[in-house]
């Protein structure tokens, strides 16, 4: 069975086209800048553990054009890994915000696209934008299933006492403002990796899973589910990011906005876009953080400290929910996945808690799931590549098999 | 040798005359409702074991008028404490905001009072009256010293790396925007009685103390120090406490801003005045919290698990911070001295980390520091009362003996 994931941004569009007996990836790119005078297709083939990569530049007036010259890619006789877009079975679409209506992964119809488009309230960027790759994948694959699959999911399984803000009730009845979370596909899909590695099972698995990138954001999971979040309403809550500030004191905002003549919206954009690893020391990589640190850069050494003690504060606060009964913390996503400098601080000081890292295989770079904690670790760490679009596919493959499908 | 304390407000005047050998209170009082047509004036008078209490209900038009009656009081040839004002030797002064440029307790002058004046653009509310206060008590104690302590003191002795948020710089450098932390005479007081309690000198004590009101806070010592605390800026951020949100996702702000239509003025009074256990239960006070729970309230059940969960949460981060090198955890203030059913919350399911209560003598009621936790805890757990007021009256005296005055 072969699925396809899309991922549409407002003028992005990721996609990944997955062989599901053998979980691998045929194919996969990127169209950007649509709209724009001048796109960018960057497509991907991988055959007999090779990977060709083709790039097309010149204008995708709107996503529909960009698919269609994908679908063409797909299907090209020469360089096609498949023959004919039917052989596409269902179509996974990555939806940021489902409110509190969705969670669970689900078929699209008239129904979930209105959700969808209510759930823009909360989230403005990101659903108009997945709606629209839901409409462009049904005008180019009639007939095939679309499921929509929730980065709100696996957050909205956490209880009434960690998802209510201690607001006005009614901000939460009108509104619907509540912790929602996000990175859920990520996370669902490293729980599920974690009981694996562990050779548990999910329902037993109590673990605390750092998913560190571009968007950082911790979980803690009891029992196989999503206990806590340290993502908000939105993805800026929580830890400090690229261009994100993460948790502030919440009466900064009224006070910069009255002393800088801010409005709300851009003091929204201060927040989401200029702060952070950005806002402390001009370097969003953590990459160029650490050669700064390098060359001396006392900021980025600043901006470096910030996010280690902002994730030991957080890895700190799931340890005492979780009341010790740890299996596993799990680094995860490009700073988990690679940077052994950022576990290692992370993991600094914690012997009293039964975590001590093997500095030389922490210090190794690999691609698989492997454990850097030391043999008499009382808690392994783990690092575990996550797989945002498996994750779908598998979910998109679930929701067809379903029996009431 | 007696020393006056003074916490003064825009329209209240807390006092509280302490002799300083005993270290014990003569008399204390506040002025209320000053400026309004009916103000009222509450005098307690201890003498020998017994508490005497004084009601004057009239107008007081300023300050003055107020604090000249309270001298009378306390000069009073029946009622006084002392026969004359030439006997109080120094006043000390409860001033929120200190800013960046004063830590320490510190003899008044026009300089100090300059950057008191300062100070009240971080903390519009307190300030100004904190200011009336000191001239209030120039002008009636004419030659008698003035000692400013800042509530901030404690809390300025973190690190750049609990201190800074992760915004664009130059919020810092302009606006001075970075943690401040609040509560910092009594979680300097605690500290202190923490030391003694565990006959341990102060600057080998790591602790965390729960300064648990009707604001709440908590720090983190290390060294004897503080080396973080919940409070940021303003003392909104960190728990919930009876009318503030605590921490929230920051991007809840612009957006209930606009959909609300608030202006930055309203929204910084929604998160301060009608948020916290009143925003979700209609509640502030922690003793109707419980009886509506015992009614069967649910709303008033959720504010009280947010309010555990969210003091747990931090305690965990300190208790990561400190390494788990702690040698007791405090609860103080209104609610952490006097709410079993609080205390044995936040304590459950913390035996993994050493932590583990006697029941009974956490069910007992007492006004003396004491322990709390069975024999068998790793980790010492203690109900220490606070006494800011004696804080300040031994800040307030060290100033005046210092060899520099």
């Amino acid at each position: 069975m072969k699925i396809l994931v899309i991922n549409a941004g407002s003028s992005s569009c990721k996609y990944q086209l997955l062989e599901m007996g053998a979980q691998s990836v045929l194919s996969s790119g990127l169209v950007e800048r649509i709209g724009a005078p001048k796109g960018c297709l960057t497509h991907k083939i991988y055959k007999g553990g090779n990977e060709e990569k083709i790039v097309r530049e010149h204008a995708f007036p709107t996503h529909v054009e960009g698919m269609e010259e994908v679908i063409a890619l797909l299907t090209d006789p020469e360089l096609g890994v498949i023959e004919d877009k039917s052989e596409i079975t269902a179509i996974g679409h990555r939806v940021v915000h489902g409110g509190e209506d969705i969670a669970a992964p689900v078929l699209v119809d008239q129904r979930v696209k209105d959700i969808i488009r209510k759930g823009g309230t909360l989230s403005p960027l990101h659903n108009p934008a997945n709606l629209m790759g839901i409409e462009v994948a049904e005008k180019l694959f009639p007939g095939v299933p679309n499921v929509a699959v929730f980065d709100t999911e696996f957050g909205m399984g956490i209880p009434e006492e960690a998802y209510m803000y201690a607001l006005p009730y009614e901000l939460y009845e009108e509104l619907k403002i509540r912790r929602y979370g996000f990175h859920g596909t990520s996370h669902k899909y490293i729980a599920g990796r974690t009981a694996e590695y562990l050779g548990k099972p999910l329902a037993s698995l109590n673990s605390i899973t750092m998913h560190l990138g571009n968007g950082s954001s911790m979980t803690c999971v009891k029992n196989g589910r999503c206990y806590d979040t340290s993502m908000g309403l939105t993805p800026l809550e929580g830890l400090i990011m690229g261009t994100r500030s993460g948790t502030i004191d919440p009466a900064i905002i009224p006070f910069v906005m009255e002393k800088k003549k801010l409005s709300a919206r851009e003091m929204d954009d201060l927040l989401n876009k200029r702060s952070g690893l950005l806002g402390i020391c001009g370097y969003t990589d953590m990459r160029d953080v650490h050669s700064q640190i390098a060359a001396g850069n006392k900021r980025a050494k600043l901006a470096f400290k910030l996010l280690v003690r902002s994730i030991k504060k957080i890895l700190g606060s799931y340890m005492v929910l979780l009341e010790g009964n740890i299996d596993a913390i799990v680094f995860t996503a490009g700073i988990g996945e690679n940077d052994n400098l950022m576990r290692a601080a992370v993991c600094e000081g914690m012997e009293a808690f039964g975590i001590k890292l093997n500095q030389a295989e922490n210090n190794e770079r690999k691609s698989c799931a492997r454990a850097i904690s030391a043999p008499d670790s009382g808690i392994p760490v783990l690092v575990i590549p996550t797989n945002e679009e498996l994750q779908i596919a598998m979910a998109t493959k679930d929701v067809i098999e379903a029996p009431s499908f």
